[in-house]
């Protein structure tokens, strides 16, 4: 991974930049939320806490979360109405300063397309930027599972996608921003990461990171130097 | 398998009695039906006849044809809705009749639950008796796959639910019914079989199966005998 001066240069320059969504683009979990509007938050809490640690594969975590929370079509369309987005503070400005620079941003993130999505349309993200799981339904709109083949629903699936945009795009300066193990762990294929501790502070992360912020602004100055 | 004589005086004290769907309860094959009306017709239907022959996995052959289809929530409802069910001749005599009689009726295929549950609605057969595969749609509606956790989109399902089916009402005499290799494997566990051919013969079943009819009036004989 490269040093704190080269990672700042590398972001600078950056032809994309990719966000983790949850405790890094917006202030929460949004599967703890959703677990909550479905009444088991305390059961799902602890399982993704479990999941943000990495002592457990993310899909085996993903399956046991969504097992308790078997949330229906109308339940996802109701909780997405209903629940306001709560952006963590300079993400607005930060995305919309690098998208004038031309740097493309992508959401990377095991949480749903479902919910992202408005996030996304939020901060002028194209659909096609988003990288997360996809929910399914049966015929009656009941629970039915996740898309298995999403990279992002498996234990190395954001290194899986950093190289497919390198692949695809042929980025060379590619920026992973998260707070969680699985962000940093990117990076590489990633050229860059930066470990975000505005929402919630991660040791692993804190100490691995060659860049630590607990503030966008941090990166908004970077940005104007 | 017993043999001729066992295989009526079972069916004539049957009390439960499991139909296959497609060419046994319909005349058609549903998939080929659905393949048709999406366009995709003759290469489905090549797909399904090596199902019915036996040489690939269901769960293969399932999937290599739902990826052709790759029907949508809509088009399932446009399907259910326009498709006009071609029951077999003599079905619902017989099933009305057994039904009189206390013989509790199942429907075990591997085809789609929301197709089957019209066919179960015209003949009284509660939804509950219907062991099927469930499609999967994303939050958009758009295809997601099948629940792979259903017995009956795996080689050897049928046989499965015979067992389950035993286990859990404690059946003494459960016969099935069917035109497929397929639907003679589930016998046993199933107590009994009976080969249909009165809308397709195959030639493994018509040589296998101690009892064969080409026509439902020949069960409901036996029943009044
Ligand atoms: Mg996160
Ligand atoms: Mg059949």
């Amino acid at each position: 991974m490269s040093n704190l001066e080269e990672t700042m240069k590398i972001f600078q320059k950056a032809d994309a930049v990719c966000f983790d969504v949850d405790s890094t683009l917006i202030q929460d979990e949004s599967i703890d939320d959703l677990a909550k509007f479905c009444g088991v938050g305390d059961e799902v809490q602890e399982l993704t806490r479990q999941a943000m640690g990495g002592q457990k594969s993310y899909k085996e975590s993903l399956e046991a979360r969504l097992d308790l929370i078997k949330p229906s079509k109308s339940t996802m369309e109701r909780f997405i109405t209903q629940t306001p987005i709560k952006f963590t503070k300079g993400i607005t400005s930060l995305v919309s300063k690098m998208q004038e620079r031309g740097t493309a941003i992508y959401l990377v993130t095991g949480g749903f397309t479902c919910i992202v999505r408005s996030f996304a349309k939020e901060l002028n993200i194209p659909v096609e930027n988003i990288y997360a799981n996809k929910l399914l339904f049966d015929y009656d709109g009941d629970y039915g599972g996740f898309d298995e083949s999403e990279p992002t629903c498996s234990t190395g699936g954001k290194p899986k996608v950093m190289a497919i945009l390198k692949e695809k795009f042929g980025y060379q300066r590619l920026v992973m921003i998260g707070d969680g193990a699985t962000d940093m762990e990117a990076c590489p294929p990633a050229d860059a990461f930066i470990g975000f501790g505005g929402n919630q502070i991660r040791s692993k992360v804190q100490e691995g990171a060659q860049w630590f912020v607990t503030d966008f602004q941090e990166l908004i100055t970077v940005l104007d130097a």
